[in-house]
């Protein structure tokens, strides 16, 4: 058990360092990009700085920034577009996290409490949109039609997926295929995004921003299976929300997914109860955690997150083995070490 | 008072008649439009396009986007870019509409159901989100920076509004000033924004594009001065919505403004404590209405209205006084009118 917890450990290690080298790498980008998210989230009806401000301090990794950040050093780019558009990708995130918490009616989110929570869910949704606004009007100063075409297509994508979410939710027969359709749109669309925009303003050919995309795609696919993964194995402390949420919700997740499928009548009763008719009691969130592992259902979802993976780290094999190539595939150990 | 009814059903008239002109004018375009938004609206995701069709289909006038249509016609626009910039002015309204329902908790519009009302606040939060995107999606394929530095700016604009008149709420000591702030934000922003893209893609000078966005923001706060006006005054079957919502919900509009400055200390505790306190008893609507018609509150915001009416009336007069200067002259009166 020991040695268990120990090569468990490195693995969080190497994951952490992972994370620290990229951080590193782009630390006085993302200086300038907090400063210019600052900046820009400024109004003069203050409850938008409040909100906002309350949102981004509440301890974001600022993951999908510093992918801008860093595929646009890999593509050698030198200018300080890239700062402003990493902005971009952070406001849309942040304005997709505001509607979602109301969506779920979340009350914490990294271990703090939601605006909605603290706000109401009626600030959240406006204060929202005017992020998303501010957002569009950064990409139109910043006057590359395709940038804005990327980033306007992967709003499309995301907030698409955010309405499949929302219609597959609580169905125990959502397939595998359904799940994965799901969490390429409302996630990794905009993973893919922050990454090829970086190969656009660096002016790289169309197979090297495709091969950035590709990256970006797959590493939130990664991204989300393992928060999926988390969402049943983590301590609150640690990942900053209760565990269990999606469970309470009947959010079907690919966890549930494959232990649904992989269980006898009896055990899919069990599912349908609790995640179809959210007629859940005390004991029923244990129970569902056996289950999963007893048909290895949280397990083998961090192997589908090793097969994305490899595609991630394959698509960055045709740019220069550099320092921030390196990063970036560090950045696939550290979504996956996450679940550890 | 046969006389009186008389004349106000000629003034009834003549802004039905103005309307009918415009339309008349910008028919086959406005066709176009609404074929557009069909088709835009589109996605794999089968309640997108219901709960959007449910809006957009649920008797809206369609008058933003036919001033993007009439504007550019009356620049000589000979091309066909206005209809799809005509489309995502519809499609930004629609977006604010399901967020504002949500944010109201309304449950009718224009006499049907709303959105939220059928499919909850999640579905129209989230398709609203994609209206959003979808809007910004098709500037980027129109192409013009000019036209996507408008939009966008009125976007945050209309956020910025719409968080401004959450904050400003159930406050009775909101200033004409500060409730002029609110709605030049969130309602005359999209009507100068519609305006002035026409003379853009016209490639007309500043001066003419500025008139156009003079009279879309004088629009714009007369149809929110006679919208807010109806809400104490229209039956609900003219107006599809309840009268008095404004009232239940406390918002502070210009006729509350004038009512409560005009009144005794007893009239302002009334105001205080239906508004503020949001205590409300039967009988206190027709109250709230018999104090508005004793300071002539609904009347002298018809009459501010026509002030604002004189500015866009003016506005237009550098334009040759063809049928579509006459048609949008028409439109002022048709929105004033719509008071009585």
């Amino acid at each position: 058990m020991g040695l268990v917890i120990k090569f468990e450990d490195e693995k969080k290690d190497k994951g952490a360092t992972a994370f620290a080298t990229l951080l590193d790498l782009v630390n006085d980008d993302l200086d300038s990009v907090n400063q210019t998210i600052l900046l820009k989230m400024q109004s003069p009806v203050a409850l938008i700085p409040q909100l906002a401000g309350h949102l981004i301090a509440s301890g974001g990794k600022r993951l999908r920034p510093m992918l801008t950040l860093a595929a646009s050093r890999l593509c050698e780019y030198e200018g300080d577009r890239h700062i402003r558009l990493a902005t971009c990708v952070e406001f849309i995130h942040s304005a997709t996290l505001l509607h979602d918490d109301v969506v779920d009616k979340s009350n914490l989110r990294r271990g703090e409490d939601t605006a909605n929570a603290i706000w109401g869910n009626k600030a959240s949704v406006l204060v929202g949109d005017f992020l998303f606004s501010r957002s569009f009007e950064l990409m139109v100063e910043d006057g590359s039609l395709e940038v804005l075409r990327i980033l306007s297509s992967a709003s499309s994508v995301i907030a698409e997926g955010e309405v499949l979410q929302l219609v597959t939710a609580n169905d125990t027969d959502t397939t595998e295929h359904a799940y994965m359709e799901v969490i390429c749109a409302k996630t990794a669309a905009l993973f893919a995004a922050a990454c090829e925009i970086g190969g656009v303003i660096a002016e790289r050919q169309a197979s090297e921003c495709e091969a950035l995309m590709s990256y970006g795609q797959n590493l939130g696919i990664i991204f989300q299976l393992i928060d999926d993964v988390l969402d049943y194995s983590a301590e609150q402390k640690t990942l900053g929300k209760s565990v269990g949420d999606d469970f309470q919700e009947g959010k079907i997740t690919l966890p549930i997914v494959l232990a649904f499928r992989r269980g006898s009548d009896q055990e899919r009763d069990f599912w349908k109860r609790t995640m179809e008719e959210l007629d859940q009691k005390e004991g029923d969130l244990d129970k569902a955690i056996a289950l999963m592992e007893k048909h290895n259902a949280l397990s083998d979802t961090i192997e589908r997150a090793r097969h994305y993976g490899a595609i991630a780290r394959d698509a960055l094999a045709i740019f220069p083995d550099n320092d921030y190539r390196k990063a970036l595939t560090g950045i696939v150990d550290f979504c996956i070490n996450r679940a550890y």
